[in-house]
């Protein structure tokens, strides 16, 4: 606030008011002056915001906890209020400025909480670090009873279950299972199609935990594989090392990035790797900094991100292996310590 | 369109936009004009939106697809368009109109794709009775074994399992198992805490299937219910049958919710009953129309909707029974099939 020269912040976005606030429901609005924090919510929620938010003051709103900002700004005649522009909808603004009046100026903003997000406090490395045991171990159960007739959707069922009965509060995204020509789609949902010899299969999966979450993903193999798959699955996972070994605070995310792809280029892979190779992981599976072509942020100490090359090939499948990782001066922690050398089954 | 005198429309809710071409996608935007459709999407769906979408003519974006739609638009110069003002962020809105120009003309719609939605065809319903299926039988399944001891998210756990290897792609919305105290809550998630005996325990549950999704509550009661426990049961029970009944096109929504309400006066339970009767389900487990205080709409034949009175008292426990019904002029049809008089296990 103090960089942007504004007096008070409107914070819409659910996920910057958990991490600001403390409350984790599905609505309300947040109010940050230099002085104070107010936060509205609908009376579904009164008892759960006193029990779970700090450090602000619950007020409970019946007709529109956006609306009640804006007259309580208004009121006190602050001046210019940011606002979430990326997380709010038109249709919220307009009726925010109506109840607003004239008087009041409201200046849109980017990225403000998502920038104090990325790098981790104490108690939030443990919760990633908890979420990403939960998610290693699903996938070491899974993969040591594996084989070849189970199908995607049930393998998919089964993780989300290990990591439910291990204390998770559920998966943090939609548990991707992919095999064979289907794992060449980076976003393929799992369906029931069999698992079957001579094929690869991608599993990416991760567990939330008190409201963190963990980002992993794992490639493995049916039968004995040639010489060509052999190769193509080492560089992955080589260019995958490479990036972690590299994840030092100081460095551009843009070189991460850069990396990985001159490690798969050795290998004549590099145009099959179609994604960027990663991103901060906290309380969403994506958050800042990108580990993206360019991106000339430099990683800091205590952030947590994925770095997860992956090559594609339409048709017959792909490989991809992610962790999370912790950014630290000594060099990086593996939140997701699952096995990469057990990548064959026969 | 026609209604509202519009040349062009502007699509951004995925659901809408599901609806609309048939593409599943986590990112598009799709336009119509009284002649065609363009859909929008990045590269990592290219493949999908051509295996998926119909009716449309599916075009990759690499920058923005906002973008691109804007763009399109303002070659076109069709006049005013129309563009979803609840599903456009106001950073989105802002890039859009850039790339628009100064002569564009951007007119802000609600609902308009929503209210289509809210009657089904038959092959949605048929999705939609195949999900309550499912969900029925889950609950039923877990109800055969249920005793205290376990705790919430184990069965919450459990019921995820169930839907998922009964074909379900996964549950609708976080499934809620709430027990004693926390039963008062009425949007609880499953914690820890274990079954006991003398206590409420509601489920709210729901699959989805093939994008459509069922919503059904039950509340059980371990032990011998008191006399008084019993009477609550009842009351809320007899609320939600009646409204059901109830439930005929034609009627206004807002009096299938008075009727409720009138049936728990009649046992001095009114106050307690928080929420809204009900509401429309269909791509989303929360869709139009109402069933709420008020509310004029009147149902229509085809239109698949909850019926779902429940009854909070704070610090001790709750009662909600819920159904999925499809509204037929010849009287609802009960899509979510799980039984309500077996509440109590001893």
């Amino acid at each position: 606030m103090e960089e942007q020269g504004l007096p008070s912040l409107l914070i819409t976005n659910l996920t910057n008011i958990f991490y600001l606030t403390g409350f984790r429901g599905s609505a309300g609005a947040a109010v940050f002056t230099r002085r104070e924090g107010v936060l509205w919510v609908d009376p579904r929620y009164t008892l759960q915001a006193h029990e779970q938010a700090h450090h602000v003051e619950v007020l409970e709103e019946k007709k529109g906890v956006y609306k009640a900002a804006a007259v309580w700004l208004a009121s006190r005649r602050l001046g210019p209020t940011g606002y979430e522009a990326a997380h709010l909808s038109c249709a919220d603004f307009a009726r925010l400025e109506q109840a607003a009046g004239p008087g009041a100026q409201y200046v849109a903003t980017a990225g403000l909480a998502e920038r104090v997000r990325a790098a981790k406090d104490e108690g939030e490395i443990a919760r990633i670090r908890s979420a990403g045991r939960i998610t290693a171990r699903a996938f070491t159960k899974v993969l040591d009873r594996l084989q070849p007739g189970v199908s995607e959707v049930d393998l998919a069922a089964e993780i989300d279950w290990l990591m439910r009965r291990a204390g998770a509060e559920g998966a943090a995204f939609e548990t991707i299972v992919a095999s064979g020509p289907r794992a060449a789609l980076p976003h393929a949902r799992p369906s029931p199609k069999l698992l079957k010899q001579k094929e690869f299969v991608i599993f990416d999966l991760g567990a939330i935990l008190d409201g963190y979450v963990a980002d992993m993903s794992r490639t493995v193999y049916f039968g004995k594989p040639s010489r060509r798959v052999r190769s193509i699955y080492n560089a992955v996972a080589e260019a995958q090392e490479r990036g972690i070994k590299a994840a030092l605070p100081g460095v551009r995310c843009g070189e991460i990035d850069a990396l990985g792809r001159r490690s798969l280029a050795g290998h004549g892979l590099a145009r099959f790797f179609t994604h960027s190779t990663g991103h901060g992981v906290g309380m969403e599976p994506h958050e800042l900094p990108r580990l993206a072509r360019g991106e000339k942020a430099r990683l800091e100490a205590n952030q947590v991100v994925t770095v997860e090359p992956g090559v594609y090939f339409e048709g017959w499948g792909g490989i991809r292996v992610e962790d999370t990782i912790l950014v630290t001066s000594a060099g990086a922690e593996v939140l997701t310590p699952a096995p990469k050398d057990r990548w064959t089954v026969e």
